[in-house]
């Protein structure tokens, strides 16, 4: 948009060079790519994650969460549908106290009035305390970031931005929330929570298995080509070291990863490989056998072209479905995640799934709420708080 | 819908095998039916409703209520429109403490994106504490709860379902707020608070008025064939000992009283009798002038067929409207009732009527208020708390 | 509307006569017209601003607040978009504890059923505590007011009704942060808020510049005959002895000044000037250098009749913008004002202004949030409780 005009200069730095915009100190500014999500801050936001979580459990724990940002408004500008991203959001500024708002329709905003986005954005900077945005147009999170340290160099009033998903770039909570996930399965730390925690339990089963993200196999499967998500948590696992990252799927142009992921992704010496079914060998393997964890993803046929729409008609997309026979030679511990919502009709994963103690993609989805909580907490620097009501409990 | 075919052989059971599902020993587990609502449950729910009103009229009871459930969130997904319905929810919510989302338009959810049914409930459940819904597909509250009670027998999370009006299918809340307001009016309870009971009063000049909802003859006139809202009361007032139940409408097929409801009716052994106008007469004597309540409804035109706009172009309606002539027959203490909205076109209760104090209708839609409150403090087993703010005023 | 047709006779009374109707003794009992904003009344709502501004400082100040009203609801009926005006509201309400509900769209409304507007209105008065409403329809903010008033008077429930801009009537709460804004411009109360006020350090470079809104010239530029704003300020400063105003706009009739507002605005003898350029000269001086304030506005295109969108490609419309060599020749301390949203493409302010230090536009929004929740107090009775809040801080 020409309205980012006067920020060209920095969207065309390299991602490295920008992240230091949006840090202050040890902590976060914004949260706008996933690179921000270095495995200190992650450890740092699980800890905290487990403490809403623990504190959730009673009533008196949750009025005293509740108090804990209630002097704080936010606003959630999706003006992108996203049903699961936004209520997420909402529950976890409504576990903190905060009061949400929200603008999610573009038609009933001042924009018919030709009000340019970044008067809309101020406006919401004046009324809220924190902007939490799921737009179409990419960088448009970015541009805000600039735009808020800009008024803030200037000692005006500026408030944090939380990219929600914006254009088809990353969605870094997503990949918090499925970082979380991943965290909490391969975590000993939760043996007291019978029933939340599997790992101790299967690590007596297998031996092999061994606490944390690092020097572990993660398989990927379905739309990889257009999957922000997957994009967003493949980058977030590649910090950690010796990972394997395996991805799956059709080999047609639209659907695989592109070249600029996987370069990327080798720059920071993760081992990947490309496959074109679930049931694809590795080294004489099976893959689904050698996975410590299998992420399935969506064809998100809606921004399918009319070639990819003829194209589709000749993929057997059986290839990158679940179904209980390609669960079964999967390992016991193995967790399935889906940043959902799945597709119904598709099925890349069928109900019949649901209920293998491997399926954990509603408690995925719950976890994206206490992940959002955590980060709020982070941002608006009450870190410190919420130890001191944990620690009071 | 096919979602529904793994709940088939449940669906098809009669009812009152069904009821069980939706209790919780003493107490609700689900409200799907209005068959739930018993005297007992009535009786109790009043008592609550009516604690819950006089300690809202403080503002320090107020803060204590709003302290009752704070810690509780609410999904209203409201597929279906209905305002008064939804904000009458939204108020009872409010005044608990209970946080409330929402989704209205299913066009901004996941079911773009074919998300099952069930999907889009189960993320509701993940997120929120209970899901209160209304939606035009038959039988999709019964499955939800149906769902939730198989998650919780596998000791996962699930939450209580509240059907707010579900396809053709019962409108339970409607029967109770309905309920709350006949019980109050036929109560002897209320003479403390002078403003809100001419029971005592109305007495003393007909002595024939027992207090009660046994022993008396309700009157329903307008659209019987459509209207939800009558159905649910009929079977709920069919309850109690001694009622005659007379229903006033077109003899119109779409218009008049199904043949099952009847059925149903006088199973519970309710004195049934049929009219075309509300001019007729009943052993000798002008219905009006019989009956101890009037219950007015809405010809539902939305839901005409072609047919029935050209039938319905040949009916007299002006022989199922109220006006001062009519009002003046009926009995000095009868109330009429009205579900609203009412017709303004149509002109089933012309505004001249609303200042006769027989008038109940605009009482009986804040009395829906004080009732969902009592409902949701039911259902989340927070009774005994009520109590105690309220003695302790 | 034919609705109306019950309230024509207190339509058609003049002015005055009618404001009685909304006052409470010294206090307001609704906000319909910017003529109810007397001097001494935006003196006392300066000052609940404040304290709410200064409350909100602190996270314990906002706690408190939080408490104010948190016993009362709040119906937000816009039926008319308003991004900007909404979100204010929203945000004032928030501040105070006052718990939002809104309905913004009417066909998700009873209305569809044809449910009388009057009725939807006692609906919400039924459930909510206050009635903040923007609607197409002109009177119709008005009208609700009788109707609350008649209930009252027959000891029925009533509240309070905020006209939020109702046809292309007035828009007092506009009128009312303008005014908010201006008063703290002249202000000399700030000197301890050494970065919200200018003016003591402006006073020692200017000494003709004197405190208060009386005996000052104040410019108005754009829409003149569209913007309700506009009138509604115009207004509310004609009511200060010896004030100046001069409207700046093309001369054609949709744009220029109505003959009835310079009527009524001489009424109050306030000196009134037309100009159709920002260059104009007024007794040989520029008018840009003489005024003490400069109100800029937004053609609204979107009400253009077909006539008006073929005569105004005629106009030289960059008579009536803003950019920096126009603010050279303003006074150093005259504030620029914009009702906004700012029309990106016309460009009536471009953002070349923004960071000169008399562009007060964005602070104006921020403090109709403040002057909005100052209101609410007002209407609620709570000033006293706000003022010990104050005190204990």
């Amino acid at each position: 948009m020409s309205e980012f005009a006067q920020f060209a200069d920095r969207l065309k730095r390299p991602i490295d060079v920008k992240l230091h915009d949006f840090q202050r100190n040890e902590r976060l500014r914004h949260l706008i790519f996933a690179s921000q999500l270095t495995p200190q801050l992650l450890e740092k936001l699980r800890r905290m994650a487990d403490m809403i979580r623990q504190l959730s459990r009673t009533k008196e724990g949750n009025l005293q969460l509740k108090q804990l940002l209630a002097h704080r408004r936010a606003m959630l500008y999706f003006s992108q549908p996203s049903t699961r991203t936004f209520l997420s959001f909402m529950a976890a500024c409504q576990i903190l106290g905060i009061t949400c708002n929200e603008v999610r329709d573009p038609k009933t905003s001042s924009e018919a009035k030709r009000e340019s986005k970044m008067d809309s954005i101020r406006m919401f900077s004046s009324y809220f305390d924190v902007i939490i945005m799921r737009t179409p147009e990419p960088n448009f999170a970015e541009c805000c970031a600039y735009l808020m340290n800009e008024l803030e160099s200037r000692e005006m009033r500026s408030v944090p931005i939380i990219n929600a998903g914006s254009g088809s770039d990353e969605h870094p909570t997503q990949a918090l929330l499925d970082m979380y996930t991943l965290m909490r399965t391969f975590s000993t730390d939760y043996s007291r929570e019978s029933k939340q925690s599997r790992f101790v339990e299967l690590q007596s089963q297998t031996p092999e298995l061994k606490p944390g993200i690092a020097n572990k196999t993660y398989l990927f499967c379905g739309d990889m080509g257009r999957g922000r998500t997957v994009r967003s948590l493949a980058y977030t696992i590649g910090q950690y070291p010796n990972v394997r990252l395996l991805f799956v799927s059709p080999s047609h142009e639209t659907l695989r990863l592109d070249e600029q992921t996987k370069k990327r992704l080798r720059a920071l010496r993760a081992d990947i490989h490309e496959f074109d079914s679930l049931d694809a060998q590795l080294e004489g393997q099976p893959i689904l056998a050698q996975a410590d964890a299998v992420y399935m993803t969506r064809i998100q046929r809606e921004h399918n072209s009319t070639q990819d729409d003829s194209d589709f008609s000749k993929i057997d997309f059986s290839q990158y479905q679940l179904n209980p026979e390609r669960v079964a030679r999967m390992k016991i511990y193995a967790p399935i995640l889906h940043p959902f919502p799945r597709d119904s009709v598709m099925g890349e994963i069928p109900t019949s799934v649901d209920m293998d103690s491997r399926a954990m993609y509603f408690r995925q989805a719950r976890n994206g709420m206490w992940a959002r909580a955590a980060l709020l907490v982070h941002l608006f620097d009450a870190a410190d708080e919420l130890f001191m009501l944990h620690n009071g409990r």
